[in-house]
């Protein structure tokens, strides 16, 4: 028997269960793997509640990414064999299959090898944090290394964000968080924010110019849209690139016109499935990139909280809280 | 003593005066032309207006583009010399020159010289039609020559989107225009659109998607925003680049989230001053591509309408109208 979370209806963290299930062999392209750590994901409190890109099919099973062995694989495997030490990313039907269990199946185009000296927490809390930073600031943002560019990011003590400023700093760039309240300042500033910005107290288009001696920003993540967004485009450089990815405010911004008609502003989006895990090439660039810096310690995710695969509703809940600072792991298996 | 158009008070085209004054000779940087024809551009309308992105300083002239024979030249004038035919494009300052005039002086660095073969009207009507179109669909669309690109445009009918129909298929791509009624839609594949979608009758997106075979559209040139470019931003197909480059529904869009960030779709400005004349690189690659095919033939200014100088306001009043299709051009000098 081996325990997994279901849920069976839409809602909060409540809905969550703990099932006893005997597990099943892998299927064809599928990997057995004895999950040792998941990472949580805002996105997976999306899901639940039925608010997510993609609807959950009930009973449905939860978790996008973490980190296990493999134990077996299934027909037309490839990649990985039995004692392989791998991370599991969400390039898989979220509908279909969930990594919140001690041994699951997942499919092999799931699966990255992992470096050796990375703990299993690292390892689980990696990759969506720095797969979706990488691929927001280098391959949609334009960020370049060595080129000395201003990058502002609101919603930044999210894991996306602590990750978004160790890539930043190590292409030569200056990074500039914006946060509501003075509270998480120094925690921001510890995982190395260049420069914070207090909303609540600050202007935010005065702080960027003054930061960036009146240029503006080359980059900018908006995890936000709404007004948060709006505010933030008129303090674009020129021919910046403004990266949606999240929409915490729940509504969209309005475009914003005037600095894209007279500074060139470009506007888009990232979502890591799509504009990455779905695209072989990129994807191994960014692995290569990021499982270089993993090994070597240049990048290590910035952990929040670990908590007990028992206590699964409490972790959830305190994502929903948002007092957390960087990625909170739950740990599977002993 | 020559005649010019000027303003005291802002408004519609009834503000409009023609005054009789002696020339002034030209200043440092400046050229003095004789004006054989303008073309006329909706920002005027907007800039007699007062609605415009620059404000008119009072008394105020008027005209952002024509053609005509150098008179005189300022010191420190190297480019041109008296005798020589030119464009005068909009790189000046709009609240301190006008075009429309007999005589005038403009700054050096709006002119260009002309291809010996073309015609006064022509000239006249070419460079901001061609310049925006050329910008919008290659500098910033991404318009690739034998890529067989699709291109959506809306409000197709202006000077602009006839340009961008002779641009779309000089570089292999296929031309799809919106346009509110059935009225404009011979008139429309007669200037070049190779497909017209009536948005009071189809539906924009299901008729998109037929004409790209589902594959949604590469490049769209969006001068309404407001609901029409929300509605556009659901055809496009992966990547694509949506330009705005006017305001025509009078509001912005809301920022496209769900195809931005499942689509990748990037949506940015135009602005020909901004983003072309004020880059010398820029404009010099467009100067090149465009007067060679300006001098053969491949290109040629669609002209609505010649009106003479004397019913400057009937001509402004016949753009307002919205009845028009192509450029509305008046001839100056006899």
């Amino acid at each position: 028997m081996t325990k997994s979370v279901e849920f069976t209806a839409l809602g909060g963290p409540e809905v969550l269960t703990i099932v006893d299930r005997d597990p099943t062999p892998p299927g064809p392209g599928e990997v057995q793997v004895a999950v040792k750590a998941a990472g949580l994901n805002r996105a997976e409190l999306l899901f639940v509640a039925g608010q997510y890109l993609v609807d959950p099919e009930l009973p449905s099973r939860l978790g996008f990414e973490g980190a296990g062995e493999v134990l077996a694989v299934g027909d037309a495997v490839k990649r990985v064999s039995p004692g392989d030490r791998v991370a599991i990313t969400p390039a898989f039907k979220q509908n279909g299959y969930g990594v919140l269990g001690e041994i699951i199946n997942i499919p092999e185009t799931a699966l990255e090898r992992l470096p050796d000296a990375v703990g299993w927490p690292d390892a689980a809390a990696f990759w969506m944090a720095f797969g979706t930073a990488y691929g927001l600031l280098v391959q949609t943002g334009g960020l370049i290394e060595g080129a000395g560019q201003s990058v502002v990011l609101n919603a930044a003590s999210s894991s996306v964000g602590t990750a978004a400023f160790q890539i930043i700093r190590a292409h030569g760039g200056t990074s500039i968080a914006t946060t509501r309240t003075r509270d998480k300042v120094e925690g921001l500033k510890a995982a190395g924010a260049d420069h914070v910005i207090v909303t609540e107290e600050e202007d935010v288009l005065a702080r960027v110019m003054e930061i960036t001696a009146n240029r503006g920003f080359d980059i900018a993540l908006d995890a936000v849209q709404g007004e948060a967004g709006e505010t933030l485009a008129n303090a674009a450089g020129f021919e910046a690139t403004m990266v949606a990815y999240g929409l915490l405010s729940g509504a969209p911004s309005m475009t914003p016109f005037y600095p894209m008609v007279a500074k060139g502003l470009r506007v888009t989006g990232f979502h890591v499935a799509w504009s990455m895990l779905d695209h072989p090439k990129r994807r191994a660039v960014a692995v290569e990139h990021l499982n270089a810096r993993l090994a070597d310690g240049t990048y290590k995710p910035v952990i929040d909280k670990v908590f007990p695969f028992e206590e699964i509703q409490d972790a959830y809940r305190h994502m929903a809280s948002n007092a957390h600072l960087g990625k909170i792991v739950v740990e599977v298996a002993q």
